[in-house]
């Protein structure tokens, strides 16, 4: 399994250097109690396999031995090396877990016994949270899809006549999404520039990124059932960041007539963390408004009868440390639970670990684009040999407070 | 786990009906000692969960409980209940295992202890054989990609210009593939006329099949190496038949820009008896002459670097019993070798479980096509409530014998 040790620990945070508890947080910080997002983590104690962490400041909260500590009824859930289990375990379990989190997290009386379960997040290794069943790839961003279109296909319509009636989306390869900080290696593959009588092999010129959130499913469906927009919560356990790299030389030869390929295939990187979707209850918005009647099972025009399943997810996107764009979340024009909705409608069913990703995500302005495809005009520069990506993110938490993602990060390599 | 009980089980065969012994099978029998394919199946006696079986003639025989009888070193990796670990084990196991398999289905001093292990067809109930990992579509079959493309695409030419140069496919949806014999139900979807002014919500009126062989990968690869065409055999364990149910009507209007989604995803029925490729090499042919050049990494041009990975699989489709098109997998313009070597060639990595199919396979003759879509030339009528298709196929064996493949068979639900 990809392995990474993140960075971005300052050393004045190691336990006790400062004489500070881990459990007093920094005013301010993103993942502060609100928060609790889950992790797979290992550190040189337990080096063989990975355990349930929770992301407490720049710290990791070892969650089975608080479970064993605390003797928590959910302690089978929490002893894997993958959240699958406790993912599987449906909404209310999520719920209880939580709460138990925050108390053993904030309750005073607890403090003794739980700061020492926590690890300096700059000692640990983060895994791949869950095992991804199947992965799927949207494309619901109307800025990205209008961009790409004039870009693809400059002479036709920019947007497809179905853009406006359906989320589009199709899978992705699940064996091939890594954690965050795997390096990436740069793909080779088949490129054909339209004057060129013949395709020619070789490394990707134009690799790109694509910043995007991802929703990973929990609770699984049944087979000739579909699910409807308000079982969104039932079903989905979490958010991540996901950078869906891109050869675009390789996608531009061979997507027509059946969708992306091997421009997409080679890797696909995902946040170590995941942000419970109760985490983000402060960041539901309404969505951009449908200048199309969307059929029933899409419609989601009545907050009284689908609360509004947007969510005000700020993105940064950096090369070798400079902010290139900070792509809104809230300017998606499809929603995730119009998404699950639509993959479902046909009866196909969800299992645990089921990803699926919004496509880019890109903004109105030259600032907020998701990849360099768009950034660029489809003109380049694309991403060098040793280029370091990374996407960060924070939403809207009470209280004026931030919640704060897991990062992607990710390096290429010849 | 959806679950089968196979038919097409004669009655005499019953064990002790007619006096003869499982281990002497009628002449000619396509289930003979050359065959030997792998299923997970269980019985009344062990109805939990399922084991390993072999198909011998119209029995199964029990694999765990013969490695134990014979001390096999193999124990471990039969024991399961999915093939997943015998597959992962790599092709000197396989080799292993089908040696000691013949060996206790042939050798008349193991005949006293082999009969009692062996359990009627009849009575058993077939499971999905393996955990499916990625699953990927090809659109291997020149004759089938040309009838597509003049009916979706009647103004444009038949072939895209990237169909000559590399075998185009996409990810398919992993968790919606079934076993033979699991019910489909008619998926609904949007579906929009040309000239209808927007689309409109309903059960798919287009329901067809797609008669496909499917290759499953036993080994894994690494991420960032690609596979070449000679280590296909290395890390594909063996062969099954697929029908990748479509709904033409959902496909069509949801295919541009990204490919098959929903069209697709509700279904994919799979045989329950996995074919080893060792029991295919007397099927092994050239493919067709290529008419361009291929890039390195898919030339086969030579059978004394790369040897011929063609196979002359015999398909035929019958609705309601009657034999509807007998479709030639010698006819198929990309080979599995080239498909894998393909699907690596982006350092894209392979995992046990992981299952690629040819794409419909379509013959030249009227009578070969693989699709009612073709059949009926896009006209109809398609599959009505209530139809069952059943796909069978052999391949020639040794000494003019026939190496049998597993059916797949599945009825449309409303």
């Amino acid at each position: 399994m990809p392995e990474h040790t993140p960075q971005g620990q300052s050393p004045q945070s190691a336990p006790g250097s400062n004489g500070r508890s881990p459990l007093d947080l920094p005013e301010g910080d993103p993942f502060g109690p609100g928060n609790l997002p889950y992790g797979i983590f290992s550190t040189v104690d337990f080096p063989d396999h990975g355990r349930i962490g929770v992301r407490y400041g720049e710290y990791v909260l070892d969650v089975p031995t608080a479970a064993r500590t605390f003797d928590s009824v959910y302690q089978d859930l929490l002893g894997g090396d993958t959240l699958n289990a406790l993912m599987s375990a449906g909404r209310p379990v999520w719920q209880g877990v939580r709460a138990e989190l925050t108390g053993w997290l904030t309750d005073p009386a607890h403090r003794a016994a739980v700061e020492p379960l926590l690890h300096p997040l700059a000692e640990a290794t983060l895994h791949l949270p869950f095992e991804v069943a199947d992965y799927v790839d949207f494309y619901a961003s109307e800025h990205h899809a209008t961009n790409v279109g004039k870009i693809f296909r400059p002479d036709g319509d920019a947007l497809t006549p179905n853009w406006k009636h359906l989320p589009i989306g199709y899978h992705g390869r699940a064996g091939t999404v890594v954690v965050s900080g795997t390096p990436v290696v740069r793909p080779s593959g088949q490129r054909k520039a339209p004057a060129d009588p013949a395709p020619v092999f070789g490394p990707s010129q134009r690799l790109d990124i694509e910043a995007e959130v991802a929703f990973v499913v929990g609770a699984p469906s049944v087979q000739g059932r579909a699910v409807p927009q308000r079982d969104f919560r039932e079903h989905v356990f979490g958010v991540c960041l996901l950078n869906d790299w891109s050869a675009r030389d390789l996608q531009a030869w061979e997507y027509v007539p059946l969708g992306p390929f091997l421009g997409k295939s080679f890797a696909t990187s995902l946040s170590a963390w995941v942000t419970p979707l109760d985490a983000l209850d402060a960041a539901r918005i309404s969505p951009p408004p449908r200048d199309h009647a969307l059929l029933p099972y899409l419609d989601d025009s009545d907050p009284e009868v689908i609360e509004p399943a947007g969510l005000d997810i700020r993105i940064s996107v950096s090369v070798n440390g400079e902010t290139i764009a900070e792509p809104p979340f809230s300017a998606m024009y499809w929603t995730a639970a119009q998404q699950l909705a639509h993959m479902t409608v046909n009866g196909a069913s969800l299992r645990t670990g089921d990803l699926f990703a919004s496509g880019t995500v890109s903004g109105p302005e030259p600032d907020q684009l998701g990849s360099l495809l768009e950034i660029t005009g489809g003109k380049g520069p694309y991403l060098q040999d040793g280029d370091e990506v990374v996407l960060t993110a924070w939403a809207p938490g009470p209280d004026g407070s931030r919640i704060g993602m897991g990062e992607v990060a990710g390096r290429v390599t010849a």
